[in-house]
């Protein structure tokens, strides 16, 4: 195996907000692995790529990404006490307790995504693995990521930040996501049972992917008092921004996947 | 007022993490601002970008950040008790409530600050404001951002994300931060009050600063038996970097200023 697996955060949509690394880092992988599947925002991440980097004599494939569904709290309980018993260690990056929740079909699919890799990397070819904005948020990567490492112990891998959307979209509100001893809190929007609690105990909560409780988290503002604090930010830095600077000036028409709340106390 | 404020995110300190946003800009500035001040790591800032661009031609002003001492927690509890009187929309991005725990010598030569900064732009000259990491991650700059406004209310200003030491921190350590529908906790590690409902809460928890209550964070991930889950990393992608996947390895004498830990159940 002599070939490296760097996985690279292209940002959140504005392609000067590549770092110097990814675009060197790119420019000098001979293989461009994009995750395939709607929510890794997959076509997005290249075509940022493609605005300021030739690719012509690279090699693109595509990674397959199972679809997941969203985990009732039932199923997440489920995976915690089973992620108990079988993980006690975090030299691994991650635990794999999600694999559980996955039927065997979509297994076969990840493996075969991670041998698609791996044959690359034996074959001495560096691949640069694209994800949207920063790698550690959120990114479906890490899913493969224990994948990889178990049927390679020695991956040679790097992993380069990359600028989250989260930081984006605050930069594009001119809101700061905190400041001296503030607390952040970051949810994914359709934890409602969550919500009411971490408003309460943090200063700044941002919400993410909010298009499928909207309404929902409306009202919990509003009965908290704290309608006049949220700002809904969509596509940060994109051609199609949207910035409101009041949440309550925003219509259903205007979320989209990457719609983002920020309540900042 | 003709000349305009970018406040540019340098990344956590590797060179080669700026954004290529962040090097055209600082390019096109005739005026370099760097905070000074041991908190904003000021001159850490203006070092990381001087190994890439040459600022000989450019003017560098230090803008003048008073010292906060950590507030009590009968001082934060009044400032938000002001907060809630004073102010009650999110168009300025940030209350000024803090102000109130200033002393008025301390406001005067924030208020120079501001001063000189408006008169490069009043000058039609385009300032870039420095700061370590991400502008919205605890940056001081927005201390400093309501004063600007509050001045001069058409201030042209844009703030360019970038990446951030928490991004940087996961990254290097190879964490994912979040997937699917986990929830992050970010907290300065010196409210030692919240950590434990945190803990608790969230599936994620980055602890920043911790070189100050180190020992008593090392004491709590015991007794939750989280102590395997918890990876410690300073200075990330710095020359002096020092990552530990397991807490436990890490003397006082590991520990800095920009020392983080991430807590991953």
């Amino acid at each position: 195996m002599t070939g490296k697996l760097n996985v690279i955060g292209v940002g959140p949509g504005d392609p000067e907000l590549l770092t110097l690394k990814a675009v060197r880092i790119i420019r000098e992988s001979q293989v461009i692995c994009v995750p395939k599947g709607r929510e890794e925002g997959s076509s997005l991440a290249l075509s940022i790529v493609q605005k300021i980097i030739n690719l012509n004599d690279k090699e693109i494939i595509e990674a397959y990404f199972p679809m997941r569904k969203t985990r009732t709290s039932t199923e997440v309980q489920k995976c915690r006490s089973a992620e108990v018993k079988t993980s006690d260690d975090v030299t691994s990056g991650l635990p794999d307790f999600r694999s559980s929740a996955l039927s065997s079909d979509l297994d076969a699919k990840w493996n075969q995504t991670a041998e698609t890799i791996l044959n690359k990397l034996k074959a001495g070819r560096n691949v640069a693995f694209l994800t949207l904005g920063d790698p550690s948020f959120y990114s479906t990567f890490y899913y493969l990521y224990n994948k990889l490492v178990a049927l390679h112990p020695d991956l040679n891998i790097e992993i380069i930040p990359g600028v989250s959307s989260i930081n984006a979209s605050a930069a594009r509100a001119k809101i700061s996501l905190g400041l001296g001893d503030d607390g952040i809190a970051i949810l994914p929007a359709n934890y409602m049972n969550n919500l009411k609690s971490t408003l309460e105990a943090f200063d700044t909560v941002v919400l993410m992917k909010v298009h499928k409780a909207f309404d929902q988290i409306v009202d919990l503002l509003q009965e908290m008092n704290l309608i006049n604090k949220a700002a809904c930010i969509s596509q940060a830095g994109m051609e199609d921004e949207k910035i409101f600077k009041n949440i309550k000036d925003v219509k259903q028409e205007d979320l989209s996947y990457f719609s983002m709340v920020i309540v900042r106390k």
